[in-house]
């Protein structure tokens, strides 16, 4: 039975823990690492002070097979990765000439002086295997210290990302006799909120341990994360489908896709099936729900526009809404809700017309509170659904819900051969 | 002399670990209390796992005051924040009747079932201070075990934000007696590269200690970061007040507003006080420029609305343009661009109007190569600009682009009076 090799990732870098920057690094070769069967158990951040690296180190040292640091291997004072490892492990830097050479060849090639802080750049521990830096000029190094791998590589994306595909990954498979794969797929649905889903699928969810079964909440939607592991990519597919098919036995009329598939994804594929063309008219969503479309692609085969009616006067104007009707009822209103779809439909000649009006706040609107909701779906000489609905939250969180909801109805709608 | 508090960030979530999310919740947290004084020492991410998350709270306890948790206090079985400090402590949960009222409250208001997960969410430790969530179910916790200061949060970025900006930072700031302040402010540019900006400002970026002045770039603008350290706030200020008149001396026609003011609030500004409307016809930004306007809650005293015009059809029939003009010069032409502004600005009775045509890719349209973009703007019986660009970059990047574009045309046509 393979061995199980638990790996930790640290930041080195003050600039981590003011919040200038996230530790997208830590993200990145985390990513990498799953797809390549090995577990990620820890992250840590730690600034530019040698006792606290130092403690870092310690630290991951006496629970962690590999750890890889990223970060403090620039040429200046406060870059102190290579000093702390060095007071850990009494290992002595020295300076390798090849490496300075390389620094050298870096700085005349760029018109630049090496100066005498570029020298530290060149020290490294004496066992050490160097990794090339194709990019900058610190060199990354990986040392084995009493049964942990610690792998150093610079802070830079660019320089890290370049040493750990064209080095570390490879390094690692051959050394450790890689052969579990990872997989995982995000399965997505929408209609159902987390709790009621995780009821519904509780005996598989909590007896899985490969492959393993995590719901996943996000605004207005639902995510089910399945993560297989195997011998080969083949079999850890084949593992994750037929979960997949358990999932969906129970829960399936509220899935929609996986992975890259957005619930706008999945809209337009249906009308593209369908061959149904669409439009909008959007009062509270100003554009937003026009945006969610136009951002894919393969719009331009179904979407025929939207009218964004901020006003009463483009209501009117360019849709035709009678004024009396808004005298009546009101701009947010079932009755404009309905007469907005129908209009837009009409006049861009549409299939399907979808309408959003509401108030999104911060103040009421004609007595309204803000996250009140109508949205219409119209078709073919008539209004098949309008709903009213009231979403908590700001301005522009109401706008985005109302979207998404518009969204799920039409997603719905066309999978049942309602539209 | 004031006591110096050291904090620590810990994220609970095997998607960290496994690379799916950036640990942006650190990042966010780092950035606010730096603004209130406090020094982060260390972040640490742990997976969803009982005995780890409780050695992590362990190394924390031992090394700082202040520690804040994100993540894993949802309603499933392997949210185990709580779980792994009653282990730790020796504490006991018990269930807070009043947090499971606000819970079954949450259910009913969006019309949804509670089920016997969500009780789970009401368990609290006896001596804690809860923190009311305004937005999701999981209350937040603050409790004390010998000498550190646990605050516990959810994972999800909007509720976590919402306590910390409602609660927990005037919750410091009053039991510890904060008394240094950092102030910062971004002074924000458009219409010049970082470069440029940083090239004629180099001696006030290079001398500076406190404030400092650091030059940051983003998608088409630039802003100027300017922060300073005092013992009152008002003392910050004027001290930024003054480094900002000197920035400003310099550059300042590129200069358009600070902190939260975006180039479209500052458009929004200004057609405001010139008490002038504004309407958009949108092809290839497909309602983005109109979302821009409408997520500002001001948008409706001037903003009428947009003609999202995705399809030749409705380029006819709802802008009333010519077939004929349309067929001789394309879509993506300066002469369909002037056409669109034309149109849209007298069909929704505007004073002013701006539009966009051109190709956000991935293909090729009209023969011409993605990136490529029209923008007119007319007023009162005049086009006033057409103007074409090329932009660089995937489809979303080129709208994005092209609206932010379009902003800085109007900002500076507003300013200089010629609108």
């Amino acid at each position: 039975m393979e061995k199980t090799y638990k790996a930790e990732i640290i930041g080195v870098g003050t600039e981590l823990l003011l919040g200038q920057i996230a530790n997208t690094n830590a993200q990145w070769i985390s990513d990498k690492l799953a797809d390549i069967g090995l577990s990620v158990y820890y992250h840590q951040v730690v600034g530019d002070n040698l006792a606290r690296v130092e403690r870092c180190f310690d630290e991951a040292k006496g629970r962690s097979d590999i750890v890889f640091v990223t970060g403090g291997l620039g040429p200046t004072e406060d870059d102190l990765t290579r000093e702390a490892f060095a007071s850990l492990t009494g290992e002595l830097l020295e300076l390798n000439e090849d490496v300075l050479t390389t620094i050298h060849h870096y700085f005349s090639k760029n018109n630049r002086q090496v100066t005498a802080n570029n020298r530290k750049q060149a020290m490294v521990f004496p066992d050490a295997t160097i990794i090339d830096n194709h990019i900058g000029t610190a060199p990354g190094m990986i040392v084995s210290y009493e049964q942990t791998m610690f792998i150093f590589m610079p802070g830079v994306p660019r320089e890290m990302k370049q040493m750990m595909t064209e080095f570390v990954i490879p390094y690692l498979k051959d050394q450790l006799s890689l052969e579990e794969v990872i997989s995982s797929r995000m399965l997505r649905f929408i209609g159902i909120g987390e709790a009621q889903l995780e009821t519904k699928i509780q005996s598989i969810v909590s007896d899985q341990v490969n492959p393993t079964v995590a719901p996943l909440a996000s605004d207005g939607e639902v995510a089910v994360r399945i993560t297989a592991k195997a011998n080969t990519a083949d079999q850890a597919n084949q593992m994750i489908e037929q979960k997949q098919q358990e999932v969906l036995a129970i829960v399936g009329s509220y899935y929609y896709g996986y992975d890259d598939v957005s619930i706008e994804t999945a809209v337009l594929n249906l009308l593209i099936e369908k061959k149904q063309t669409l439009a909008a008219a959007e009062s509270l969503t100003g554009g937003l729900f026009a945006d969610a479309l136009v951002s894919l692609s393969g719009a331009s085969q179904v979407f025929q526009g939207s009218v964004v009616s901020y006003s009463e006067h483009v209501k009117q104007a360019v849709l035709n809404i009678p004024r009396e009707l808004l005298v009546t009822n009101g701009t947010v209103s079932k009755a404009c809700a309905k007469a907005m779809a129908e209009q837009v439909a009409k006049t861009m000649r549409a299939d399907i017309a979808i309408s959003f009006t509401g108030v999104a706040g911060p103040n009421a609107l004609e007595g309204q509170p803000p996250g009140t909701v109508y949205i219409s779906i119209y078709q073919a000489n008539s209004v098949i659904i309008t709903e009213k609905y009231h979403f908590y939250g700001d301005r522009n969180y109401v706008r985005k819900r109302s979207v998404k909801k518009g969204l799920e109805l039409l997603y719905y709608l066309l999978k049942n051969n309602k539209l």
